[in-house]
C-alpha cells in the first residue's frame, strides 16, 4: 500500500531511477525532452530530487534539484538546456535527513583528462571502507553518498587507465554491493550492473539511438522498443552511437535482484528480467491462496500495489475480487495535515472502505507488508468499522526481519513488527482474524520463469553478498563529522 | 477515463462539490479543520478553485482562491482562519476561461438584514432570464455565474420575508434547472435540493451536529454517519444545531439525478440514493456483457473510471479480468509538456500498456465514454502496438448527442464523435473491431433499487424539464460585455 | 520613514493608485504592458493587490490578485491578456484583515445595460449610509469596501440614465468624501475627482491617446506627456480617443488635498497640483528650520521620504547636511523575521547608522512622522549607541492626533503618541533632547504655488466636510455581518 | 548606479560575502538566526545563491540554495536547522551560465580526517594550474568554481599535518589571488586574508563569543563590536571561543584592497581599513570637483552609489545639491519585463528624473562608472528629454580599461567603452557635456587615512601581483569540459 506521502507512517521506500538517451541526430530526438518523460515515467522509484545532464558536443550542462521531475523541471527550465545528442538523467529517494540539492544525481566529475556524469542506483556494503581508503589518499567528499564514492573512484581509475571503460572496469571490481550505473563521457554512454544484478537495468533501441533505464516503461514512454536487460556484471557502451558489450556478463540472469522489485518497488507495467511486474504479483496472490487458504466472501487488495495479488488470490481460491478500499488520488507532496489533531484515523483521508464490498462479509486483505504496524492496524480497523465480519490478512511477501543493505530503507529490526513478536500473535495484534504472509520459497517463483534466484535478504538474514563491512555503516555519518 | 489533467483532450467535466458542518462546541471539532479533510475527498468534483466560509458567532470568514484545496488552504493560511460553530465550503470546476479568484465559492452577499454565504452546485436553465429580470430590477452581477444569480435572487427574497428559510423557499420557486444548494446565515445552515434531484446532497450525523455534502465520501472523512439523502425539493436546516426540516421534498428519490454521476463523476466508495457508485459501475459492466458479448480473451478497464465495470464485465461474461492499461499517478495538475514537440502519443505519458495481459490476445476495453474520440483513438491504437489482436471498446454510458444544461461540460454538439458519424462507423473510425454502449434502458438500471428515473438528456435528448429558455446561453457573455 | 514592511511597526499607510491608457491603435501601444508599467510605478501606493481590466472591443477581460505588479503579473499571466485599445488598472492598499482577491480591482459590474469596470481612490464618509440605503433597494454586496458602494451606484445611475457620464454624474452627486475615479464602459474611459481634490489624478498625453494616474510618475515611465491634473469636481472622458471635459471643475485647484500626500505617500519625482514632491518635502525641511533651529553639527533624514527634507532643512540653517542611517535595500515582501527572538531592536536590520556622519556630533534627525512612537524611539536610540551626543527630532508634520476619514490609515486616536502625552513631552519619552513638528501654517505652504489649501484634518481635528455620518463607520464590520 | 537587476544593461558585479559566528553558548545567541541576519545586510555582495553551514557540537548541517537570503532560508527551512555553537554563511554573486545549487557555498569537504566547511570571496589566477595540478594527483572536482579548488587543497594538506591551522597556512602559500576565508573545522573557526588583502574582512566581538565578517555592516546587525579588520596575510582563528593570532599579517594594512570597494561594492554603513565607505564616496565627490570644475547650477547623483559622491562634489564646488533622479524601490529580482517591447527607454522603469531640480539646469551627474555606456547614454538623454540645458558627467573612478581578475565583473576589455574610443570623445558619444573621471591618484585617495595603497589594475593594467597564469582562464571551460 502506497502510503509514502504520509510521513507519519514509516514505509518501504526504494531508492532511484536512472536513464540515458542517445541519437545521432537523424530523426530529431530531443534527448532532454525525452529525459523529462521518462524520468517522469521512473518517478515513483524516487521523488526528493531529480536531474539530467545532456551533452552537447562534449559540454555537458546538468540541471538537479530537490523536487518532482515537474517541479524542478519548468518549462522555463527545459528551455535553457541546451540540445545535444546524449543525457542521462535520474530520480532519487532519500531519507528525509538527507534531502539536499547536494546530494541529488547526476554526480558530475571533472578530473584530469576530462570530464564524466553518472548517475546510480546503488548500495555498497564497502562504501566506507572505499571513501576512507580515497580520503587516505587524498580524495575529498562533499556529501555522504556512495554516488560520489563511487564516481570518485571511477575517475581515479581513468587516471590509471586509457579509457572510461577501463576505468570503469576496474572500479567495478572494487564496489561490493547493488549497483546498477550509467556513465556519460563526453563521447561515450556506459551501462553496467553489478555481478549479482540487485537492481534492474534494461537497454532500449530507438529509431535512431540507444536508451538504459531502470524500468521498461521509461522504454515505452519516449518509443523505445525493449531490447534486453543489461546482464549481471556486464557493461555495455554507446559509442558512436553503436552498441558495443566492453564486458560480458557471467550470468544469463541476475542471481541477486531484490525480490521486492516485484513486490512493492516496480511499476506492475515493467518487465524485469523476463518477467511482468503485474504478472509476479498476481503469481503471488496466487500462491497465498494455495498457501494460505480461508473461507470468506471476498478478497481486495489494499492500493495500488495489493490490487494485483488481490486479483491472483481470488482467482486461484474462488471467492470473488471486490474493491474494497479507494485511496484519494490526490494525496501527494502537496498534501500537508494542516490542522494538528488527535486524529487517530488519518489513514482514513487517504483510504476510504467500500461498504457495499464488505459489509457484512469475511474479507480477505492483500498488501504488500507489515512494517511497523501502525497503518496495517488502522487499515483493518477501518474495514471492520465498515462493517467486515472477519478480515483475513494476506501479505505477499515473508515478514521483514533483518536490514537491507542495499537501499532499501525498512527501517531498523527493533522497529519491525515481525521482531517484535512471533508471527503467530501478529494477527490479533493488528486486530485481523488471521494473518498469512507468503514463504521465502514461494517469494521466489512470484517472479517465474528465467530468473532463478533473488536476494530475500530482508526476509531470511542470509545476503548473497558479504555484509560484514556494513555494519559499521551506522555510526558513519557521526564519525565524519567530528 | 479521467485524463482530465491533459489539456489537449477534451474531457467530460462535472461543476462543484459542496460541504457544510455544525457543532455545539462540546466534542471540540475544528469545523475549519474538517472542512478541509471533507473538501479534499470532494477534490474529484472541482480542481479549479476552492473556499470555506467560517462562522464564528455570527462574524464570517471567507477564504477561496484558485488552484486545488491543499494550494488554497496551506497551514499558514489555515492558521489564519478563525474558529467557529459552523462552516461551508466549496471545490469548483470550471472552464479554463473562467478561472479566476472571482468566481470562486463561497459567495458572500451583504444585503440590508444581515450577511449569508452560499455554496452551490448548480446550473440553471433559466439563469440568464433572472439576471437579466434582476438586473432590470437595479441588481449588479460582477460574475457571469449563475451562483451569483442564486445568492442574490435568495438576498433579494430575504428583504421581502421574515427568515433567510422563507427567503430561500422563494427563491428557489424561481429556479429552473439543476441545484444542490447549502446556505449559512449567521444562525443557521440550511440545505437544498432541486425538485428533479440532479445533483446528489447528503445529510451526516456527527457526535455533536451536522453534515451536508455533495457524496458520502466527504462524510466519511470527517467521520459523520450517513443519515439519508437530502430529498428533491427538501429544504432542511440546522439551527440550535437541531436538524429541521423545513420543507417536505416532494419524492422519496429524485426523477432527475444525472446517471452520469454513476457513470463517471462520483468517487466509487460514494452512495448515492442508496446506491454504491462502485456497485452501479460494476453492474454497468455486467450489463454490456449481456448486450454486447463478445468472443474475447481479456477484460480490461481504462483507469481509473472504467476498472469497476470492466469487473462485471468479466464477471458476467466469464471472460478473465486483467490489468491491462497503467495510469501514471504522477499525473495532475503539475505536469505541464514541457517540449512542445509533435508527440502523436501523448496518451503514453499517461496511460501505459501491460502487454503480458494484452499481447495476443483478443481484449475487451471498457471506458466511460467516447466525447471528441481522440483519446479513445489513442487508447485503442496502443493497445495494439502492445500486441492486442483485437480490441472491442465497450463503453458503460450512451453515446454522447446533446448538450447537457446542468452543469457536464460534455462539449458542444458538433465536436462530438457520435454526431459526426453513425455509431455503426465509429468502431472503424478508432480502430477498434467493435464497439457497444449501454442502453439508455440500461443506463437506468445501473443504479439499481430505490431511484427509478434520471436526466439523460445528453444521450437522449429528452429532458426532465423544459431546456428553451437556456438556449440563448451561448450569446450570453457577449451581450452582456458590449 | 517607509518600514512598510515590518510588520511589527504600525506605520502610516496611504490607500489604491488608478490608471488608465487609451489609444487609438496607430502607434502600437500595448495597453497591458503599459499598465503594468504604470502599476509597477505607483506600487508605493498599494502592494496588497493589484489588477488590471483591458477593453478588447467592448469585451472585457480582467486579472487582479493578491501581490505585488510582477507577482500577479507574471509572464505567463501577462501573455493570456488580450489585446485591446484601452485599460484600467489598480494597486491597493488594505489593512492586513482585508487582505483578499475579492476585494482587489478593478471592480466589474454588469448591470442592465451593459458593463462597466472602476478603480478608484476613494473613501467616503457617508459609505456606510450609501450602502444601507441601496440595500434597502435590494442591492447586494460581497465585499465592505467602499469601492463596490460606488460601482454600485453608478451602475444603479446608469439604468436611469442614457449615459455612462450622466450615470456617473449622479452617483458623485450622492458620494461624500474623497474619491478619484476612473471609470471604464465598452466605449469609455471616464475620470472624476471628488469636489475636494482629497485625492489626485493627473492626465497625460500619448502618442496617439492619453492616460489617467494618480501620480505624474505613471505618466514618465508610458512616455506620456503631462497634460494638466483634473480638476476638483471635474468628469473628463476618453470617447473615441479625444479628450472630453463632461463637466466642468469647480475650482482651478483642490481645498481639501491630502497634504500627507507631500509628506510621505506620494513618490518625490511627482508633480501635484503643480507642485513637487520633492521641492515640497525640501520646502518643508526649511519651514521646520526655520520654526525649530537648533544648534547643531549635522542633519541627518530617516530614509527615504526623511531625505528631501533633511536636504532643506540643511540648506536653510547652515548645518550640513550627511547620510545618518542607511537602509537595507532588500528589505520588502519576502523578508520574514524567521527566528521568534527577544530582539529589541529589530529596527537594526532594516537601518543601520553610519557613525562616521554621527559619532560624537550633534545631530538633527528629520523624519515625517510619529505614530504610536516605538519606531522613533528606536531610531534615535540607534543614533544614540552609534555615538550621537544629541538627537534633535524635526517633525516634516504636526502631530497626528485625529482620525483620517479619507483614507489614510493611521491608526485609532489612542494609540497616538500625540494623544497620550503632551507634545513636550514627546521628546523625552522618545529619548530625544528636542523634538520639533512642522506647524499647521507651515504644513499649507510647504506646497507652495498654486494649491491654497488642505486637508489637514488629521493634525488639526477640522475636515472640510461634514465627517459625523463616519463615526458609526467604526461598528460598521460586526453590523454587517451579524 | 545599481541597476544590477536589470538584465539588458551590463554592471560592475563584485563577488560574494562571507560571515562566521561563534558562541559559548552563555548569553543564548541563534548562531543560525543571527547569520541569516547578516547574510541580509550582506546580500548586496551576491544575490544569486546563499548557504550557511551550523556546527552543533561537531556535527555539521549545511543548507545551501540558488535565491536571495529569505527566498533560501525561510521559515520553514530555518526551523530545520539545528541549533549550534557555530556557523558560517555566504552570499554569493555569479555570472548567470553558473547559477546552480552545486555552486553554492559553504563548500563541504569530508576528508579522512573529517570535515571542512568553507566560505570565501576569492579568485585566484592560479586557479586553474592548481586545480589542474591537483587533478594530476588524483582530485576531482564537481565545479569550475575556485572555492572548490581552494577547500580541497586545504583538506589536501590537512591530511599531511596536524591541525587545520597548518594546513590552512600551507594552502594559502599556494594561493595567488584575491581571496577572504572562513573555514570551520569541529572546534575551530578560522579567518584568512591574502597577502596583498584585495578583499575586506573583519573581526567583531558578541557578549560571548567573535564574529567575521567580509563589512562592518553585518556586526551591526547582529550587535557586534567592531574590533578591527583581519591584517594582509593574517590568520586567525576562535578556538574553545578564544581569539587567537595564528600567524602575524605582514602589514598593518593592505596594499592591495580593491578600490572599487569604496567605489560602488560595500555598503555605505560599512568601514573597510578605517575609512567609511560613505565618507569615502563623498571625498571622491570632492576630488572630482576639484579636478572636473564646470560651471553649473545643480549637482545630482546617480542613485544609490552615486548620492553620497554628489553631495562631495556639491559642497566642495558650492553648486547646489539637488535630487535629480529617482529610482523605483520596487525594483527586484521580481521584475521581469513582461512583454517584448522595443523600449528603447527601458531604463525609464527603474529611474525617473525630477524636473523640479533639472529643468532649464546646467547640471552635473555624478556615477560610480561608466562600462559599455549604454546605460549612462540612456540617464543623459533622460536628463535632457527632462529639460536639462547641460548634463556633465562626473565619475567616481577612472575609466574602466583592463580586465579584473580579481573577481570583479566588468566584461571583456573589448566591450569597455573607454577602449573603444579616447576619452575625449566619450561626452559627445553619451550626449553628455562634458566627462570627467576620478584620476587614478585621486581614487586612492578617496579612501584617506590609513590604507595607503590600492589595486587599480582595472584603470591601469598594471596589478599587484603576476596574473600572467591567469590569461589561460578564458578557455578553462571548454577545455574542462571536453
Amino acid at each position: 500500500m502506497s502510503l509514502c506521502s504520509c510521513k507519519q507512517e514509516k514505509k518501504v521506500n526504494e531508492e532511484c531511477g536512472v536513464f540515458a538517451i542517445t541519437t545521432d541526430g537523424t530523426s530529431g530526438i530531443d534527448v532532454v525532452g525525452e529525459s523529462y518523460y521518462a524520468l517522469y515515467a521512473l518517478q515513483h522509484r524516487g521523488q526528493e530530487s531529480c536531474g539530467i545532464t545532456v551533452n552537447d558536443d562534449g559540454v555537458f550542462t546538468t540541471r538537479k534539484g530537490v523536487g518532482l521531475v515537474p517541479e524542478v523541471f519548468t518549462a522555463e527550465e527545459m528551455a535553457k538546456m541546451p540540445k545535444g545528442k546524449a543525457a542521462i538523467g535520474h530520480v532519487r529517494y532519500a531519507p528525509k535527513s538527507q534531502i539536499d540539492a547536494v546530494n541529488a544525481q547526476p554526480m558530475v566529475v571533472r578530473h584530469a583528462k576530462g570530464t564524466l556524469s553518472l548517475v546510480t542506483n546503488s548500495a555498497l556494503v564497502n562504501g566506507l571502507e572505499l571513501r576512507q581508503e580515497m580520503q587516505q589518499q587524498g580524495t575529498f567528499f562533499q556529501t555522504t553518498n556512495d554516488a560520489e564514492v563511487m564516481a570518485y573512484l571511477i575517475a581515479r581509475k581513468r587516471l590509471e587507465t586509457h579509457s572510461i571503460e577501463d576505468a570503469l572496469a576496474l572500479a567495478l571490481e572494487r564496489f561490493e554491493g547493488a549497483y546498477s550505473i550509467v556513465l556519460m563521457s563526453p563521447t561515450k554512454v556506459i551501462a553496467a550492473r553489478d555481478p549479482l544484478g540487485f537492481k534492474p537495468l534494461c537497454i532500449g533501441k530507438t529509431k535512431d539511438g540507444y536508451v538504459f533505464a531502470s524500468e521498461t516503461c521509461a522504454l515505452n514512454v519516449v518509443g523505445a522498443e525493449f531490447l534486453r536487460d543489461v546482464k549481471p556484471g556486464e557493461i555495455v557502451e554507446v559509442v558512436n552511437n553503436e552498441l558495443i558489450i566492453y564486458r560480458q556478463g557471467k550470468d544469463e540472469h541476475p542471481k541477486g535482484l531484490c525480490v521486492f522489485e516485484y513486490v512493492y518497488t516496480a511499476r506492475p507495467d515493467s518487465v524485469i528480467e523476463g518477467a511482468s511486474v503485474h504478472v509476479a504479483r498476481r503469481r503471488a496472490g496466487e500462491l497465498l491462496a494455495k498457501a494460505h487458504p480461508v473461507e470468506a466472501d471476498v478478497v481486495i487488495g489494499a492500493p495500488d500495489s495489493g490490487l494485483d495479488a488481490a486479483q491472483g488470490y481470488a482467482q486461484e481460491s474462488g471467492i470473488p475480487y471486490g474493491v474494497g478500499l479507494l485511496k484519494n488520488r490526490y494525496i501527494g507532496r502537496t498534501f500537508i495535515q494542516p490542522v494538528q489533531s488527535q486524529r487517530e484515523n488519518s489513514v482514513k483521508i487517504k483510504l476510504n472502505p467500500i461498504s457495499e464490498t464488505i459489509k457484512g462479509k469475511r474479507v480477505v486483505l492483500v498488501d504488500d507488508s507489515v512494517v511497523r504496524g501502525t497503518t496495517s492496524e488502522r487499515v483493518v480497523r477501518l474495514l471492520k468499522e465498515a462493517g467486515a465480519k472477519e478480515v483475513h490478512l494476506r501479505i505477499t511477501a515473508p515478514p521483514f526481519k533483518y536490514l537491507c543493505y542495499f537501499g532499501t530503507d525498512i527501517g531498523k529490526p527493533e522497529e519491525l513488527m515481525a521482531n517484535r513478536m512471533p508471527i503467530e500473535d501478529m494477527a490479533a495484534a493488528l486486530g485481523a482474524d488471521s494473518i498469512g504472509f507468503l514463504s521465502l520459497e514461494d517469494t521466489k517463483k512470484m517472479a517465474s520463469g528465467v530468473c532463478k534466484d533473488y536476494c530475500v535478504g530482508c526476509f531470511s538474514g542470509e545476503y548473497p553478498i558479504d555484509v560484514s563491512k556494513a555494519n559499521q555503516k551506522d555510526k558513519f555519518e557521526e564519525k565524519l563529522t567530528k
